[in-house]
């Protein structure tokens, strides 16, 4: 059984729907999808991870690099597109009070300012959620900003589409499971781990980068978050082109875990997007296993 | 006039009342309050950027990265404690419905899953709202999770204290004015800016902590940000010790201006915890200016 | 008055032909040419620095380094070329003492080796003393390796032509001056220094190299000479494209300055080979001045 | 049967007594006793590497690199100190003519300046060769500057001693023989090698260096060599803390060979001041270990 962060209608559960369409549990929380993977409940649940234009969930970061280890197995990107729901009849002149997650308020400021000016945008728990609070005829809401997939469950209309500010947002979402081996190379994968420093010594992230470049390993993110030991200390969650298996990625998740004080790996996995990355000179499969069988001549020469 | 990210009794008025007791004005949405000051509609604005817990506040990075040009002018720090508040004559038994800013939700909830297993926290616009909302007798929420100066302001009684999980919480606040002159150096100065890439190339934010690193300047608070214009694409608010006026600075400065897109000056300003940074051997102004007399003489040589 | 490491007819004399045929004072070694500019006594004097086979001069290097300071203000680039020279009248299966500078018999030594298996090369101070020593009749040597202006100038004849193992050896002499204000730059320009760490500190010379790399300077040489205060302390000899007034030139010259012990500059001059570098985006002229201009604007921001 | 770079009573052949008192041989060059361990002629010679006034032996460091391939087994530090000889009932007063190998002339160039100021120095093959040419009655040189041994073996007489400028001159020689397995690892090992780049491309020297220090690996001595392929082309000869079986060395040579045109490893031996290295955090034997345990637990994690 599978799960994702819910409730159903929401862009998480859109993302899921994209990988399988048998029946799955929603939940509350990231944080409650996760320790369902954890205690064994579920499989592996769907949750979002990065958007575009919003940046990182911290919800979900912070939940993965804490608590018992968990391992990301598949990534999904969803084209992030919103519209206005009501219940029908309302017209958009009706529009007074309006309710919306967070982020989807944000990526539609531009477009409430312009239409909505007078109207109140109010942050509720999900785009979903907003949706079932104004599918409630006693609702003190009057619209709703979601996905068409949560609009169309909840039996609202749209009186307007197409409402993002930003035309191209993508949200990506991560399936994750229990830790076992990962999913085989694909040549096209990706690693996620994050990183916590002895201290917070002036030049670890420097540090922590030359892992990565002093192998030929480019980065897809980086995004530091508080340890929340105090102000000021923080732990850096990273995404790394590769796979665990690629020797280029193996060397330098060992260099991470010789100069840090904790290491969390979160998977390799296929990239959604395929992107194969360019490997330089000298850093490829062949050119690590060269050095390698240099290096035994140099142990155990044979005179000839 | 004064303005802040409100409304009355949030955490960053309280901090704004650290350095002002004068009327000020409220504003809705970090974006307005910041809005004002550009307009020139009231001179400053308190606004909250980081926590301690919960990391950098988004909309505030975004929307001081973003349109004309503003600077930090002073940074204010304030512990964090957050008490259950409720109207008059209700028990904790009674807490059915909770509302509270999605922050402070994630920074108690280890308190509300073992003391109101069954409630539901529902996330609101902010603490002071929140207050606000349950302030009303026909609220259908319960309790309200704020500070104290939001619970007290709002005529509610607290019916549990100190219920935030991490007892060290603290949240840092930021006054933003027009561009001018910066306040003067005073040996525990913090730099804050945003540094754009001319593409994201691999190792660009390696180049970037280079800048800093190789004149000696540590870095506080690193911070990816999407730029919006596509998964993938980030820039970098960095908070870097010292003044612009410091040479080590201002060289790191001008070596960032030359290998970035663009570089976002958002101030130089006191640091709340007075904190003078260790500068090491070759980079203190003296260095500097050694360095420079040194130069004309190789310019200019007097031959003796 | 002009002078070169002689005698007469050395490579070394041959490259200040290239530039003055007018009469020079030869100096019997490196040291007593250079003291003989220190002292005032001529203006000038050309010396080896490099031979493409046999690398830096030591003598030179060492010597231009410690006393007082000099300054090199030209580099001229000689291709070595060696004959076989004798008294009139000897055939080559008589030779069976040879005289010649140490880098010359290295240089020859595959040709001696299949030519005269069974003479003895002995080393002599220069090629142009070896031709004066097998000139005379008495000498008990046969034949001298030198060069065409050395053999000619001593009335030898050469038994065998072009006997250089490397037929594209090449040596880079300096003329060396007092210090005064550096030749104006020319866009094809080289600056020599040499560089002190403060200690032997592990890491010390990546700084060094770090101070022109992080500036977009590339490195035409870099050679390690002993400090001789004990084994394993090392200065480097530096060769670096551009030129001191060049701003990304000075402000690796200021970092260097900072970071080390000492630094001596040794001159910035016209390339002989009239390379101009390949000058990286962030690191051109006017990359610098807008970073400056920039800078200008944040320290003093005009409202607008 | 071992060998060594002769005459007998050189400085090398005083080395080579430090460690066996049987019979050996000594060759004329560098180059003809390296080419007789090459040939398995003899078993291993002993040759000068480096000087702790007049830096790295050009034609060891050269010949070593080229050619087929070399072990260096040994290192030997020999204090290096001068005294004339003459033959017995010359008076100092008397010496007008004296010859010395170029190295001694250097080192003792500051004490003929003050005690022969008009005596000739006349370079020599060797400081042994020197005292066999001022043995011979008939020899047109008055004294030799050598060292003790190559002074008594051809019956000479001191009329100066210790008159090296530098009183603290140490010449580092090593022991070389065919390729083996290298010496067991002692805690205090060095490990020669020499490496070169791709192209002389901009750079090339840093990245070698960050071989070493992202495994926190120390140098004892880098030194450039020309490739003799053309002005401005180099190989580094290198000496790294460390024997070729610790992990972080090893690492550093696997990360080497991977970036570099070629690498030819010279043999990883004790050192002869038995200086162990202070290995920093993260690069011990128990680090890397404790890496690659870790790592073998992501590959193949256990569910418990």
């Amino acid at each position: 059984m599978l799960g994702y962060f819910g409730p159903a209608g929401t862009f998480t559960h859109q993302a899921l729907l994209t990988i399988s369409t048998e029946e799955a549990i929603p939940f509350a929380t990231v944080g409650e999808a996760l320790d369902a993977v954890r205690s064994g409940a579920v499989e592996a649940v769907m949750v979002p991870i990065e958007n575009s234009v919003e940046g990182g969930v911290s919800a979900t970061l912070d939940t993965l690099a804490a608590g018992r280890r968990l391992m990301i197995v598949r990534e999904v990107l969803v084209p992030v597109q919103f519209n206005l729901y009501a219940r029908p009849g309302t017209a958009l002149a009706d529009v007074r009070r309006v309710i919306t997650h967070p982020h989807s308020a944000a990526q539609t400021r531009g477009w409430t300012a312009a239409n909505l000016p007078s109207a109140v945008v109010v942050e509720g728990g999900s785009n979903a959620a907003s949706a079932i609070e104004v599918a409630d005829p006693r609702s003190r809401f009057d619209a709703a900003i979601c996905g068409q997939i949560a609009g169309e469950m909840y039996g609202l209309e749209a009186i307007a589409t197409r409402i993002a500010d930003n035309d191209s947002a993508v949200t990506r979402f991560v399936l994750v499971a229990r830790p076992a081996e990962p999913p085989a190379r694909t040549g096209a994968d990706k690693t996620t781990l994050v990183a916590y420093m002895h201290t917070d010594h002036a030049g670890a992230l420097l540090e922590i980068l030359e892992q990565f470049s002093g192998r030929g390993v480019s980065l897809c993110r980086i995004e530091s978050r508080p340890t929340k030991t105090g102000m000021g200390n923080y732990c850096f969650s990273i995404d790394a082109e590769g796979h665990l298996r690629d020797p280029r990625v193996a060397e330098a998740m060992l260099g991470l875990h010789r100069i840090c004080e904790d290491v969390v790996f979160l998977g390799s996995y296929p990239r959604a997007d395929g992107v194969r990355p360019a490997v330089a000179r000298g850093f490829t499969d062949s050119d690590f296993e060269a050095a390698v069988d240099w290096y035994a001549t140099l142990v155990n020469p044979v005179n000839d």
